[in-house]
């Protein structure tokens, strides 16, 4: 393990960073779970907790006790292996433990935390409480997201707060560039933490492709919705095409037209759509339609590890071709931390960059998120690509 | 009309009632909505207090403003007639309005009320307003019974306190009172209060009967379960046995069996079950298949009507055989106040008494309250019946 | 008992019945079941002599050997208490036995059991044969209407043939027919065959009313259409706007509006619809909202039994305003034989009367029907009533 | 394009095929569709006639007429460019067209495809033929597998015959074969057939690997059910978990275990089940646990189209580690041609190889079959590799 910043000084700054996430929200906006993807901020709170003491505390910390037994059915996640836990469905059906409580059982699992750092802790150790800081930023970035969702679809719409601009204007003029056929090195090699599925670093070939040096703007999403892009089948995949359907969608996530005028919600507040900047809260069905109708594509998570240094990237999660799946060599850690990465290895899409939710220290060239081809609320969007 | 009570003071009793329902409550606690038959105990709060805005202030007090135009839209609960509503399913998605708004919103019509009130409006308004004060008693009865069902299902089981006390013991010897057959009157016939639904006062034929001078007991039922009433499909209905299996039904809710005793969640918390206490929280299907193997059955809601001086009631709200009908010459008020009661006259249970949830002054012989046959998160019981 | 006809007569005459409403019937016709209300009609041949089968030759023919053991598993229908069963839904997925081998299976049956009947069976016997032979003869109503849905909703609308008469029109002048309060005996007293719903006789008491000698007629609903009967909310029970709702209901069953003429599937092919002639194929919930359109309402079984000798009935089952319940003091036989008809008595409506797809013989004023009140594949119509 | 076999000889040969494989079936077989990935057979023999009339007859053979302009409608299957179509969940509810009428159909087109045939069509009409043969053929693999899943889940487990022999037993003793890194071509280059998801042909760069020269058999998988393999989370995909614990998953599709001994169903009978057998009818969801189970993993289907020619292959569809995606460079067809393979390129698996139902000459090293990880109805097997 290598890190710029001291492991006690990264801890507390995450754990520190989460709360302030929170600060704006009323108590309320801590308990809901208005879609099954979306968790209530308290659960985030303390499912990031518990992950330190069920897999650091109560192994290397000689005489912790839990703040509440039974806090561990509550904020295990999918854990499997761990024991019997809250299905997902129902995290927004729990009033207990309150707002209240689960500060104060973070407070209980930081302080019990930082004793433990102060032991001098063993390699092994250190390892898992990296693990667990990452994982807690990861969460950091689900908590806005969720929190966006459960304010922008309140009829109320209330505002968060302009802490986060998400409004990102490109102004250099559009260009493809060309990437050269060849052996090209992927996955993570630095002496820096990573996750296992960033890992082996292997070799792949790539055939000669160009890839966009911008994102797609709203302006030109306004083209396709105008250009009947969302009633056009021929452009989307049939599962893509019975989402729309179903879902009556014709437009990316918290865009609402009003009068003629596209409008969407921000954290900061409704607002016009601002033409020049990067379209946001598309699904991978919608971006893969947008390139076809465009006679280009997405590229592969490759093609853009490959490139990613000849562009700016970072505050758009941009959906790739690539399905998630293991890379040559990958391995599972033994045990539960196991179950982090690789059991979500099918049916998902491979995002690339980060986005303007991502915790500080969190974005790396050879990160991979990966969501269902469906969602949206998180802050996606596409760059295209075209084979030469 | 005609009241005991002034109205004003019956106003002002039954808003401060449901506030002091809510007392023991968390912030928290008023937001969810774990199934749709419970919502969230800020809803209900805001729904009654919509009532009073939608269909008295804003008709009959001159310059009223409304709090917020949007929380016709919030609290709305089923009159279509009245706009767009949130829809049932997602109540409980609603982080906003918070709980204090709720309060101010609450207090902001109260307010306006009580100026209504002073204004001696006409006779139609005034009928209104005992609408709108016995809609809000209705309301109160939910308030509780949801609240214990966001307590009692929350894995921690928290205390809502001991205001109420459940536990209901009756004990006089069991007997079956005999009842003539014969014409009888059957509905409300007094100079009071009472819904559409408990007349025009008529007559009813019934034939020679006798009915319990006491409701079921836990014990009685723990008999039941030990006998395998929940696994002999002849005692069931068909809709009642598929229930049974779909849900694996095999106690009363709230039940739960704890190294082979009976405990049960009371809002003063878990305790082991009295037997000699009437037995509540069953659904229709579970009472009709107890009085099968009991070789008795239901009483309908005329002779329970007919016999109820007879016994002692008020404790639970007890099942009938009948199903919730118009009476002969029914009508239906005119306009969205029509949209109250004979809407829901399809496909539900009767049943009479009244419950330990049920608010002061609110219960009367002729009072027809009804759901479908397969809830059970009223303080609903039964006492049994034969054919002479 | 007592029989117009011989017994060994009834019982012959049903199972040709049954085979000849299936006469013209494409071998493929007898496999499907496009929803889950309609069963493939070689289930229904199979069912009703399975039935014959299991509760007689079983026991009572010595000797008898079962055709093929395991059609008791493919052939029950829902008597729970007699062994496992192909669940409902999936009966439209075998496509064995064959007709043919079903055909063979019949015959196999009636032998033996003209065999049993020739071998003077005690009363206890003849008892089962007879409630056999009505069992048959209730399943040829379903057996003809299954048949309908399964030719009416296939994109060819195949023709069935002109065997029935569908269009029923009724000549007589419309009037109420007012009907004095009393005391009235309802339910069977013949010394004929009933079922045990229909006992005991006992006594009713009514309030005044007046019902329509005639039914409503196709132009009068076109008329209930044209005023936008289907789109006003106040007019219908939640439970059925609902249901009007998702289903995007604005017609009975099998009408289409070709270029603003309205036509519907008949046996005999489509046609143009007869204004003069009685409405078919409408639920409950049409039924009372027409009925809440006209300011009037639907009759209680009770006032139907009452009046029934002074309209003329037979041709329509009639959608009444009672709740499926027992009669007072009603038994239900003992066995798997209880399962016939006490387990349905909850969430259903009754209908009167008889319909073109009433068997012989099978009509008579004290009968019971009942349908849950969406559904209307049954040829339904509805006469008013009226409080006085 | 360039064949061994004529056109004519071909298309003919097909069509008979089709015909051939439903030759043992009842008439009641080709009309249900017990699940809605299984099409009713006649289905099949209908749509793949109505392609040819749809893409062909209609526009290159002048003067044609359509056999019943209705079937348009009843046979498209998901060409949504084409017009309306029956929804596929409805198949199974269509007793007409009958089977008669379908093989008139098939004999109409059959005869006016010979005629256009004949006509010396131009290059492009040729190729769209080809598509046509193939686009049979394919239907064949379904018709074969489909029948199968109808008879052998029905409960009188009808026999269908000896035609195939589908226990494959593979002597040779077990070993992994190694493969060198290196960049590979992937992809179809000769000078026939192929499809367009088959190219272009491409580069691909392997890390070293070794692949099984077996597949896996009946008794390896015995030994993971005996030691718990269903039971195992960490050996799952999340996915895979919640699909094995919603069904109930504890053997392959038509495995069932007699007082311990393992049988299972044949299209020639039941069975007692061959250890030495391959394993089929498996999930994606069981390979890949399987293969965790044994500390191994499923090829990629490049490193299994790489390694085919050292091994034998052709009875079982192989399930591989790759998502179904487009080759670089991937070229969709023009129009409603183009709807044919691109569309499905997300949330599928890809399969390798071909199996028992798979056509005359319709198995070749680079196609790719694919379908969801849950499905196991065709002939699925694994085979095992490892990264070196």
């Amino acid at each position: 393990m290598n890190q710029d910043q001291p492991l006690l000084e990264l801890f507390n700054q995450t754990r520190a960073d989460s709360e302030n996430i929170c600060k704006p929200l009323a108590t309320e906006d801590y308990v809901v779970q208005p879609i099954v993807d979306v968790s209530p901020p308290k659960w985030h709170l303390g499912h990031t907790t518990w992950f330190f003491e069920e897999f650091l505390l109560t192994k290397y910390l000689s005489g912790y006790r839990r703040f509440d037994e039974r806090y561990a059915y509550v904020f295990n996640s999918y854990y499997e292996s761990m024991g019997k836990r809250v299905v997902r469905t129902d995290r927004g059906n729990l009033s207990r433990p309150s707002v209240s409580d689960v500060y104060s059982y973070r407070a209980h699992v930081t302080n019990a935390m930082i004793q433990l750092l102060y032991s001098e802790p063993a390699a092994e150790v250190l390892e898992v409480i990296e693990i667990g800081i990452h994982h807690e930023k990861q969460h950091q970035e689900l908590l806005l997201t969720d929190i966006k969702y459960i304010l922008g679809n309140n009829p109320l719409q209330p505002i968060y707060g302009a802490q986060k601009n998400e409004v990102f204007v490109e102004h250099q003029p559009a260009q493809m560039i060309p990437i050269d056929d060849g052996i090209y090195h992927i996955g993570h090699d630095e002496d820096t933490f990573c996750y296992d599925n960033e890992l082996p670093r292997h070799r792949v070939f790539v055939e000669p492709y160009a890839i966009s040096n911008k994102l797609v703007t709203n302006g030109e999403w306004m083209q396709f919705i105008e250009d009947g892009g969302y009633t056009k089948v021929l452009l989307w995949h049939t599962e893509g095409w019975d989402w729309v359907q179903k879902n009556d969608i014709n437009a990316p996530m918290y865009w609402f037209n009003d009068n003629g005028t596209w409008n969407n919600y921000l954290l900061s507040g409704s607002l016009e759509i601002d033409k020049n900047a990067a379209v946001t809260h598309i699904s991978y069905y919608e971006a893969y339609a947008f390139a076809q109708w465009k006679g280009l594509r997405l590229p592969t998570e490759f093609e853009w590890e490959i490139a990613q240094d000849k562009f700016k990237w970072g505050e758009r999660w941009e959906w790739t071709e690539s399905a998630y799946l293991p890379y040559p060599n990958y391995q599972k850690p033994d045990g539960a931390l196991g179950e982090y990465n690789g059991k979500f290895m099918v049916n998902q899409k491979v995002l690339r960059g980060s986005s303007i939710a991502t915790a500080a220290n969190h974005a790396r060239p050879t990160y991979r998120n990966f969501f269902h081809p469906y969602l949206r609320w998180q802050f996606t969007g596409l760059r295209l690509a075209q084979s030469l």
